[in-house]
C-alpha cells in the first residue's frame, strides 16, 4: 500500500540567506526580501503565461534538513507539538511550500521578492496563487493564536540542524 | 546537481470521488463535500495539537496520472497555458494541495470537508494553515481572471487522463 515516489527538482532558488541562521520564517514576514530562480531548461516552456500572475505558490526541498522529527519545538513557541501542527523543515518528506511576489521572469530566471528560503534550495514545482482558490476565513489557529503576533521578530536559529 | 528526492505517503485521502469525473477543481467550490484521512500509525504522534486549526493544507500526490505535460489547456480555460502558471494534475511531480476544514480527529483518523481530491489518494504532508502566513492580496491573476466566475460551475472531465 505504502509506495515510494521519486521526485526531481525543475530548478533552483537562490536567496540572500546563505543559512538558515536569520533567515525568516515566513514569507509574510520576509517583505521586500529579494530572491531569484533559476529553472531547469527542460521546464522552462511550463512557464508560459506564468508572468501574469503577482504571486506565486513555490515548493520545495529543504535540502539541509538531515533529521525527521514528528514532536518539535517550532519558532514561535516554547512548548512541544507534533510537526503536522507546525510548519517546521523537520517534517517527514521535508517539504515547504511559500507564497512569493512575482517580480518578473527573463527568460529561465524568475525574479521574486519576500524571500523565506534558504540559498539554493531545489524548487519542486510552481502553482499560480489565486485567492479564490487558496484564501480562507478561520475559526481557529490552535497553539498560534497566542504567538502569531511575533511572527515579525522570529528568526531561524537553526534549531533544526541540530 | 539534480538529484531525485523519494518521498513516502503519511495515509490516505478518501472522498466520495470515486474517479475524477466529476470531482470539483478546487477546494473552495468544494463546498460541504466531505471526507477522511487515514494517517499512518508511524507518523500518529504528528498530528498532537492539529485539532486546534479549523483549517489545513495538504500535501498529495496526483496517483492516477501517468503522463507529464509543459503546456495544458486547463479546466477554466479555452487556451493553452504554461503548465506552472495552471493548477492542472500533468505537473513534474504530480504533487497537488488543497485547503480543508479540519471538522475533527479520532485518534489516528481526520474528518475533512471541502474536499476536491479523488478516493485513495496518497498523502505526503499536512501543514496548518493560518491567515497571517498563507492570505495575500494580489494585483493579477493572469489568465484566470476572465474565468474565475465559473470556477463553480465547472468539474473534472478526465482531461488529463487521456
Amino acid at each position: 500500500m505504502q509506495e515510494n515516489i521519486c521526485i526531481e527538482p525543475i530548478g533552483i532558488i537562490y536567496s540572500p540567506f546563505k543559512t538558515p541562521k536569520g533567515t525568516p520564517i515566513q514569507s509574510s514576514a520576509a517583505i521586500d526580501t529579494e530572491g531569484k530562480i533559476e529553472i531547469y531548461e527542460k521546464y522552462f516552456p511550463g512557464l508560459k503565461d506564468l508572468e501574469g500572475f503577482s504571486h506565486i505558490i513555490l515548493l520545495y526541498y529543504f535540502h539541509l534538513i538531515k533529521k525527521t522529527s514528528l514532536i518539535v519545538k517550532p519558532f514561535m513557541d516554547e512548548g512541544f507539538h507534533g510537526v503536522y501542527s507546525t510548519r517546521a523543515p523537520v517534517r517527514p518528506n521535508h517539504l515547504g511550500i511559500s507564497i512569493v511576489r512575482l517580480e518578473s521572469i527573463d527568460k529561465q530566471v524568475l525574479y521574486i521578492k519576500n524571500v523565506d528560503i534558504v540559498d539554493k534550495t531545489p524548487l519542486i514545482d510552481i502553482k499560480p496563487y489565486c485567492p479564490e482558490f487558496d484564501t480562507r476565513k478561520v475559526e481557529k489557529i490552535g497553539w498560534l493564536n497566542r504567538n502569531i503576533g511575533k511572527l515579525h521578530n522570529i528568526k531561524d536559529d537553526e534549531r533544526f540542524l541540530r
